[in-house]
């Protein structure tokens, strides 16, 4: 892919005839595109007692992962902290990821920042460290001024510019932001854009997403273990799933049912799975997602500050909502 | 059914005892339950050019309306513009309803108020006119001080003093106020109380409010037709839906599309009828519901002050979104 | 004044010319303006244990405000549970007042509805049962819809119609709506709309009301007692303080302080009512402000219900927000 | 100061003796307190036609500010664009802003970042590169788990391990949180932090966080020209105000006034800058406070994307606020 400099120096005729043919070139070119249907977690980053990542509990988390049929992995979602990360550690953890991911599994990398021109480098570093895929999160600071104008550019110019697939982020419970039904529309014909993690759970909205980019092979994922099976039922192809971190083999359990159209069976399991789901969101968070993990066998770790443990109160109250809907 | 003062002199045993024997007298007893099942439209109130009820043009609606399979009517959901009637015009338009509604459809009214006395005494006569069900929306004007606990004793109260089985109702767009899941699952338990109407639209707590009162036969009518397929698939058992004013036999297939598991069709359905949806909702409100009417064979008739006509860009907007999806 | 309907028969200039004539008419018309300036207490309305209006604890009441330098008194904002009373009760209860009230006094009732007709037809009542002003909240339930047009339309309506001068009313905290700005100044220019009673405490937004209307003579009255003093500073001329329910005379010691530029003791007695008023309004409410009445030696009185009683947590905290600042 | 894990070491009492010790040694010791009464302008970032930072700019600015009577300025806040900056950037421009203040003018960094850890680091480096102050954002993504014991304990060990003293910083419109009261009043204890900029505009809360900190010397700074007068009134000390990039000299004199107790000059020419200061920052933002910037002689130039620059609507909107208030 060329850089964005010279980018912005060809005709649009250019870039788009640029573009058919550098699309030709991808890793999945030859499925003519990228097929993000399936389960991913959005694995959290382990931190030693000093706050430190911890690659050696990452690497076993890893290998637990692997044995499950996730579609892939996202790195740097909400849930693995990256806002509390250096940009060096963020690259550090995805080339870790690469090393250890079976072939044949997915990985999509959050490389979202503030600006845009941040948001460039970090996309390249991380697909030069191995990512399939990319994960943008609307900027968010300025968000009086994130209207549709400014969104449609900034995720244009860093889709432009990027070597790899762009999945669009919509997560409007940490950004304040919801990205606007038409600007996600318009993205959707970016040869470069491939789909969108929706967490808002606005279920009217995705099925109108789905409606209307229907043309462009635009792919929507879930972004919360909550509405799973609503979003499959409109038209979703998969979620990226908090859940998956600590229920990971009972989501993509889900998604065999609900793939295969055993709604019935699908239903029971999904409406366990929600408040498990909640308190690990939006109720308790990381914190909770992390101390569940450790209950589940696998390495959570401590959260770095200002993200603080779970009270005794809270655990108690994480432990409850697992175990009354038979997970503990 | 006693008084609310009576009852308040019952031991919760002798309570039990008096609300069993007293739902064998129930209408519906004989089915032991209150089937709630199907599509309702909330049906619009036309007035003249003065403003006054067009009671006229009320009966023609409701004998084209007869032709349609809904399962009922709603007289005065919001759409209704319930608000803006006297007490004495919202009983006449249920008795005329009841007198025009053929037989083996359920009549479920409107009889919320802000006070409890008040809703009690609305929902009395409401029975009176021939309501078979009452709805009976979240007081919401002291919106601070509406918690769990103010809104449970409200609806035990109405329930308790009410003749006809009480439907809860939740519209947050209108309210400002979303009827606390604590309370709608404690609420559920109240032999007088069979199910919510939920205008939200949040699919990940209409699942768990399916799934934590299934075993108090309490049934979730989707209070909307953006997210009325996804609600089935999470466990609704029917829609209150305002578009069903306009588009009620597709809203009936659609209905019928999910019920019979045909997923694919239905999802196809459900998509064309979101944008139609969301503009005589959330974006233009009842004028665009009325003005729509009018272009579908049924009498809108003006909106009582202070809802305005439509603006030229306004009628302009809704007409394509009806259009864009094949409506019009 | 003319009914609405002659009204509108009227070209705006006939409206013009019978306004000037009209206003001439005015009990106020000596001083060719009404003016507000002062503090109100928007006066609770004591019920009975069985919630009825308990009209003799209402007059003891009355005789104990009628020693304090008010300037008048508010009879049904949000404090006297007015969207609990029936018309007929907020008729009485204004009736009542109209009474016990020495002359000079001001009496301000609130009329406000949600349909406009209503709204007219409830302030024609109040002015015949003795109001002075009307108070007139803005409408609420089809809050997508009350843009500024039609805000505009219902307040010009019943400001045309009423028999006594208006009062804009916005709240939102209950509403969930906030007049906006460019209505309240285009409304600040009809001839019977005299001033705003604003709750929301955006003391920008005050101060630029005041800057905006400079021309029109039209007053600004702060709606809480906790940024009084801030609203004195940028150019309102008084307020409706739940607060002055409670510690009448202290609140009208502060407009004292106030009005003659004691800006340094203005801020200390300023700031020790910050938290006592916090917690009869936003915190905990009516019945709060209720339990408080009772401790100064008012009747407050139980709540219509589904406001709830304090716990005995809140009645502590209550005490505590008092007693800190050295009232109790 | 000592760094972070020594001071950890350190017993409370071994704290508190640390920071008196250490207290003294501050550039402002011999006034044993920093006193930050004043107005300052949050000063912009001005960026090349490539959105490199432009020093020369910068440096053009600086001499044009040095000739107003300003306390000091603002490097960073949010009309600095810093998220948009990389940590380089953003400690070399309080280094080019250091060399150019004049003596006696005090220069407040923002050095908030996501994570405590970076926060402490990034606020090492401000001092080291000469901010006598630091101003320290609230970390937000994570808003949900951003209570008071989160914030505390952040701000804690910033403040802990800061060279310099301390300033917090409150600004919901873009963080989509408020500092909490309860925790405002609890780190106001801590020796290091000297005061709060709050851009909320709350002025009841301003007020009661003067009352509630008086023991501690603890200062308010009004974070917006809105409501400096209103905030001056109640007890704030200055301001920071993004306005002060345009008219530094009418603010400075607003300061003037409300200072010398000329509360009536003051709210004249308070009420005049409440529209200029609304457009260049909550309806138009950054764009058009350097747009602003040009047309009053300072260099804005353009902003870096994803923030996009004005339309020709918005451009007339913003010459409009202007000029009917008399500044253009």
């Amino acid at each position: 892919m060329l850089c964005a400099r010279v980018w912005r120096a060809l005709s649009p005729l250019g870039r788009g005839a640029h573009l058919s043919a550098w699309r030709q070139t991808l890793n999945y070119s030859s499925a003519a595109r990228l097929d993000l249907s399936g389960i991913y977690p959005p694995i959290g980053t382990p931190f030693t007692d000093k706050e430190d990542v911890d690659y050696q509990k990452l690497e076993e988390n890893l290998q637990k992962y692997a044995q499950i049929p996730f579609k892939g992995l996202v790195v740097q979602g909400s849930n693995g902290e990256y806002p509390y990360l250096t940009e060096e550690e963020r690259v550090e953890v995805v080339r870790t990821v690469r090393r250890s991911l079976p072939a044949g599994k997915l990985l999509m990398a959050g490389s979202g920042c503030e600006s845009t021109r941040a948001t460039v480098q970090l996309t390249e570093k991380m697909a030069a460290a191995g990512a399939d895929a990319v994960l943008v999160v609307t900027p968010c600071f300025y968000k009086g001024k994130m209207d549709s104008r400014a969104l449609i550019q900034h995720f244009t110019k860093v889709a432009d510019c990027s070597p790899v697939p762009v999945v669009l982020y919509s997560v409007p419970a940490n950004t304040g932001l919801e990205l606007p039904l038409d600007a996600t529309v318009e993205l959707a014909q970016h040869p470069n854009i491939f789909g969108l993690k929706d967490s808002g759970g606005d279920i009217t909205r995705i099925g109108l997403i789905v409606h209307k980019t229907k043309t462009q092979d635009f792919q929507v994922l879930a972004g919360s273990a909550g509405f799973l099976m609503a979003a499959y039922c409109v038209g979703a192809v998969g979620g990226v799933c908090a859940l998956a971190n600590i229920l990971g083999r009972e989501l993509c359990e889900l998604e065999r049912l609900c793939v295969s159209g055993h709604w019935e069976e699908a239903r029971v399991l999904q409406q366990r799975l929600i408040e498990p789901n909640a308190t690990v969101t939006r109720k308790l968070g990381v914190p909770a997602l992390k101390q569940a993990m450790e209950w589940f066998g696998f390495h959570g770790g401590a959260c770095r500050s200002p993200l603080q443990p779970l009270t005794e109160a809270e655990t108690q109250q994480l432990r409850r909502d697992f175990s009354s809907n038979g997970w503990l």
